[in-house]
């Protein structure tokens, strides 16, 4: 692995340089000289570094306009490699991304119901194998963590299934590891995920409802996340909607988390399963089965999908009500349920809502799939680093 | 009257020295040299153009700091009147309010049951009557408008209540009258007079739930107001919250504006007092009635408010979970039910939400009183013809 190379590009200018070489590239400096409405001098003296450091290549000749042909730049797809991490799900995940948002390499290592400091060694564990991996230079690490996380401070307030309350984890982590680290909560940076690298014009208003092993929601207004004040927005997973409902990790009782995660569906139909034909079915035990029996038109998961599915589209139809955004995705496990749960969910929404302001909404699912959090962990970096904000048209897929 | 007088006080540097003198007056000019960081030349070529329309005076002398006493300058409080229109009610209100949020008079005229141009017609009534009683040049024309409000181009999309539909009315009236006009939903702009004039700290992420003759929230976010796209953030009345439910104006059924509106109040108690006592108790035909009823302690009265409050406590709970914000002020007719309503409210929330983030939310009734829409509204002329966002802690109170 090539020593960790922390570049802090963070002055406007040299953002802008870079961020325009990485939107539109191959760019010549005159082009850049055009889009950027600095002086000639100006980026010639920002492109240097961005040479010396390596971030940006020389690629060859544009046409020429009279003179000589110019020297296009372009920024290299693999320069520095990003540490994602997606600790919202019952294995910690983390991967190395490129800085087009190319997933390098992945690694996950079950929770195995280890809390506390023992899961933090989990961390650190995936942590050191990424970096093992790494054939590039290391910009960082971003996290995106379940529960109540204060980005401002890298704080996990609470994050109740691995038992963790006000753990200064971004410290612990910039301390043990020496790079820069972000975190947010996992729908958050889902959010995030979407709007860096989804493959369209930009949707400044979005909510990315992530809906896996718990329920949240990320939101993105006028191109900026929604952090709540001094956290804590997008938490519609802990609304208590039946009363009384059954327990929640959170404390409280009947909250959406209990009706539509894919741990609260798994449960359901395990104990209709089992009281329908007294244990003869074949045992359920994973998501991954759940959807395969939904598709298959299995009518006892039917059954329970779209009970689970009218809370859910109850909860969005609340939250498009609150933000009007004009765009709602769907991401996580429940997502892959498909064409179909989204048309329950839809089906819900104009059913709890016949303004006509809902035309406007798009509910679709995220084309990011199931690498969503460990890319927007990752798309933290590249805007706090490096000042990129959108990966526009240049962006290639992931691997 | 004398002849309106339109001021266009709008470049960046202009804005900056009237809001600093608006905000922190009386201030000499090297004081506001030292405020702004702009140049002493600058202020003083930028302060006589505001001396000479009459928007700021000087006020006498400030200490000496060694050579001759400095001349204060301050805003003249009357220098220009705003007309504030409040249209979402069953009588239309207007007022004439200053430059620090005093209502100098103000007129209402009641609807009764007029639709369409009939409607329009009390709207250039009541304006026509404001312009009559104005003693100073008038800034422009604000209005806080029911229903869907289209914000950027002044058309109101939908307002059931007078049955408008894609009306241009910021058009209407500046061609009309030959004043600029700006136009928000009526949440939206009691959420912006609360975010103006509010007397304390500013605080930045702020609900405001406007609960009167209809339901709706009004939301700033780093102090900027919530739109949507294009607009209909905030429409929390139009959620379905039971089913069936009775028919809502919106053409939807079980809305929460059918169980929590002052018209849905009034029908509940006046349908229970007619059963339960065969017509023998005194009608019921006011809110006002109701809330001197619910302090009282009628136990009817007291079980359909506690029925409306659980109901409005869990569409807040839906709204704070979405926003995560500081501040919750309750606005509108129903803020008369005063600090026992709050406490319904506040049960409701925070049985429905035990995340820790809730102990961030105040819930409080705004201080404003039932002229916040009218106020909102001529913020809106403060904040767009002069770039003053916040009256801070020189407003004085209204009249």
């Amino acid at each position: 692995m090539p020593k960790a190379n922390q570049v802090h590009i963070k002055t406007h200018n040299n953002q802008l340089v870079l961020s325009t070489i990485y939107e539109q590239g191959p760019l010549s400096r005159a082009e850049i000289v055009h889009q950027t409405h600095l002086t000639a001098p100006t980026v010639s003296d920002l492109v240097t570094p961005l040479l010396a450091v390596g971030l940006v290549e020389e690629v060859g000749f544009g046409l020429s306009k009279g003179g000589k042909r110019p020297i296009l730049l372009q920024v290299i797809d693999d320069a520095r490699f990003i540490i994602g991490l997606d600790l919202g799900r019952e294995d910690f995940r983390g991967a190395l991304i490129n800085l087009k948002g190319k997933v390098i390499y992945h690694n996950e290592l079950p929770l195995q119901s280890r809390t506390g400091d023992a899961a933090l060694g989990i961390v650190y564990e995936l942590i050191n194998d990424l970096i093992q991996h790494s054939s590039s230079p290391l910009l960082g690490i971003g996290i995106g963590a379940p529960g109540l996380v204060d980005s401002t401070t890298g704080i996990i307030r609470r994050a109740v299934n691995v038992e963790w309350q006000d753990i200064p984890l971004a410290a612990l982590l910039k301390e043990r590891f020496n790079l820069p680290v972000y975190m947010a909560n996992d729908c958050q940076v889902a959010a995030l995920a979407e709007y860096t690298y989804h493959n369209q014009a930009a949707v400044e208003n979005l909510v990315v409802i992530n809906a896996g092993y718990g329920i949240g929601a990320g939101i993105i207004i006028k191109g900026q996340a929604l952090n709540g004040v001094p956290f804590g927005a997008g938490e519609i997973g802990h609304v208590q909607v039946v009363r009384p409902g059954e327990p929640c990790q959170c404390g409280n009782t009947g909250c959406l988390e209990t009706l539509v995660s894919t741990r609260a569906i798994l449960q359901q139909v395990q104990a209709l399963r089992h009281g329908a034909m007294k244990g003869s079915l074949p045992e359920v035990t994973h998501f991954d089965q759940i959807c395969r029996l939904f598709k298959s038109g299995d009518p006892l998961v039917q059954t329970v999908v779209n009970a689970a599915g009218h809370y859910l589209g109850a909860a969005i139809a609340n939250t498009v009500s609150v933000l009007g955004p004009s765009r709602v995705t769907l991401s996580g496990s429940l997502s892959s349920l498909g064409e179909p749960f989204l048309d329950i969910l839809r089906e819900e929404i104009s059913r709890r809502c016949r303004l006509p302001t809902m035309n406007y909404v798009t509910v679709d699912i995220s084309s990011l799939g199931p690498d969503i959090v460990l890319l927007g962990a990752s798309a933290q970096l590249l805007s706090h680093e490096l000042g990129i904000n959108r990966a526009s048209g240049t962006w290639l897929g992931w691997g």
